[in-house]
């Protein structure tokens, strides 16, 4: 599992705890973006849903691309990406979910083209964090919506003290989380394996 | 030039003219994307900048992404990914830039952390598509305000006929587009090579 211990290495040093809950790594993953590290991320998620039948690769914008094109990449399958948005219009064309984030404290809509995912698409989800599972649900709404098979969930950095994870195994989905936090304590970054 | 010829032929298999001026490529490069095929384009960019010291390729979210990781891929470099945002409220932490957008007739602020830019960077800016400029005009002058080299601009879909890119060469900036559409005719693509 070197995979594992080179993103809990950078985690441990460029990540940054704020509060209770909140852990910012935007230099090397949602805004500085490491393409070494994403290269090896998608293959470890290839390595470990190699099993699934997959045809698509599903993540949110804007995040979520980078992890989700180098998962693309590992398994040669199209990626589409949820687009983000305030409106409420529906339309007849997008499949459409509501998100509710915890951090921000707002609902957004997040969208796909019914062109990108059918009933006979085999999906994984790909996404940068799991906290209160928000963005995955919206996911999984739109996959049930489309009629297609959910094979899993892969994430990079999964806080198991917040309710997501329990979320998705209530509900028996497969994920994969590549850093698991179990607390930030003192300011420091505590895994699960630790 | 085979990177080319695939993804022309690729416009022309997938994409979809919208009136004078509108290509919607929304199946292969800013909704769903084709993994391989952003593979390629990065390593045709790599290819093309090959002398260039960069230090950083600069996008701006979200259809910037995927081809900006690709090429930050194949040159093993850091990609920072402006984000878009409505406020106009200047922060100090961060560069920001003003872009208007002829397509939605609105104006956004593209900005980037200032810890992911500074003079001794040398930057390739990537984008999908280079009509009138704004968006590359906007990381243009966030690389001025840190001081930072600029090597150049690679474009994956160059719409020829608007202003972007004569806005560029004015300024003697090398541009590197992998497909330059010349014009819609009939709802046709006609290629600037054709």
């Amino acid at each position: 599992m070197r995979v594992v211990k080179l993103l809990e290495d950078r985690i441990r040093e460029d990540g940054q705890v704020l509060g209770a809950d909140v852990l910012k790594v935007d230099n090397f993953l949602n805004h500085q973006i490491d393409p070494d590290l994403m290269t090896a991320l998608g293959e470890e998620f290839h390595r470990r849903f190699a099993d699934a039948p997959l045809t698509k690769i599903l993540t949110v914008e804007s995040s979520g691309i980078a992890p989700a094109l180098a998962t693309g990449m590992a398994f040669h399958v199209p990626v589409v990406f949820a687009r983000k948005h305030k409106s409420l219009t529906l339309k007849d064309d997008l499949y459409t979910a509501t998100v509710y984030s915890f951090t921000k404290k707002t609902s957004n809509n997040v969208s796909i083209s019914k062109k990108f995912l059918s009933a006979d698409d085999n999906v994984l989800i790909i996404d940068d964090f799991l906290a209160n599972g928000q963005a995955v649900e919206g996911l999984i709404e739109i996959i049930a919506q489309a009629g297609a098979t959910l094979s899993g969930v892969g994430i990079v950095i999964e806080k198991s003290f917040q309710k997501g994870r329990a979320l998705l195994d209530e509900r028996q989905i497969k994920v994969e989380s590549l850093a698991r936090i179990k607390e930030f304590k003192d300011g420091q970054v505590i895994f699960e394996e630790d």
